[in-house]
């Protein structure tokens, strides 16, 4: 399946301008997510992520491969639902993966069409946009769409960095 | 948790035996298992195990670590349920994980006490039985008790290899 996602920060009209796209609100989450580097190749370089997410109603395993064009952060996801995510966190430790970082964050899921916009608090960074189309077949379809709903919200910046390379930043200019 | 177990060829009399030292029937399953070798160094040589079982009532993900004595089969094991096998094994192929071979087998499960005797039929090998105790503090305890039981069964043998590798044994043999 091909994910194709935009990122923006969020500014102070832009809950109002979602709600006056029509987007339906549709569900609101709490992750915590324990990202993984590879013992074989940094996954910082490679552009490529393991992570495991822990929300209220059940833990999954997500791989993301390398992000797919320049504007966008679309890219192959991969993901199982996991019963027990600290067992899977010392499966992949004893397989020579290491933690590279958590995010903690609170979701709000907005659905237009087949667009999900997400307004995401996400612990240390703040609050940002996510719009993600999922699932299509022609990913230069889906992108469009979605950096044509960002453009709606009047945002035009489209920040390829995750909330973990984002957070592992600022940590190392030391502005926590 | 420490799964201590020990592996031999079944007998024609084994079942007797099993039902004459009063284990009860407790199910009869059929396991297709995907093992997998890492990028990093061989299993084969490192003596883990990474495998994804798939059930009738669904599939798991289970490391194993090197056997910890001569004896017995005893060693770490973690597992975690997965709702999605196919997704798993392409989580792992992106990892940089390789499909080293497949087990089917039938097996019939006994319990006796804390210990569970399992009756496999293993396409390609035949049949063989296995004592395990899982769960305990004390391997060594658990050790001995897996031995005796073995011993009572009239079999001294004590198969450390596993499934695959006696698969893979035999396929280098040139026996299938």
């Amino acid at each position: 399946m091909i994910e194709v996602e935009v990122k923006a920060r969020s500014h102070p009209d832009t809950l109002q301008r979602i709600k006056a796209l029509g987007a339906a609100l549709s569900a609101t989450e709490h992750h915590r997510d324990i990202y993984f580097n590879s013992p074989m190749h940094d996954f910082g370089q490679s552009d490529e992520a393991l992570r495991i997410r822990i929300k209220d109603e059940g833990a999954r395993l997500t791989y993301k491969g390398p992000k797919l064009d320049s504007e966008t952060k679309s890219r192959k996801e991969l993901t199982v639902k996991i019963d027990d995510p600290e067992a899977m966190k010392q499966i992949l430790l004893s397989l020579g993966f290491a933690p590279s970082g958590e995010v903690v964050k609170r979701r709000i899921k907005y659905t237009l069409g087949e667009a999900v916009i997400a307004m995401d608090d996400v612990e240390g960074l703040g609050e940002f946009l996510e719009v993600e189309i999922a699932g299509g077949q022609d990913w230069s379809i889906q992108r469009r769409k979605v950096l044509d709903i960002l453009a709606e919200l009047g945002l035009d910046e489209s920040i390829r960095k995750s909330y973990l390379e984002l957070l592992l930043e600022r940590r190392s200019e030391g502005k926590e």
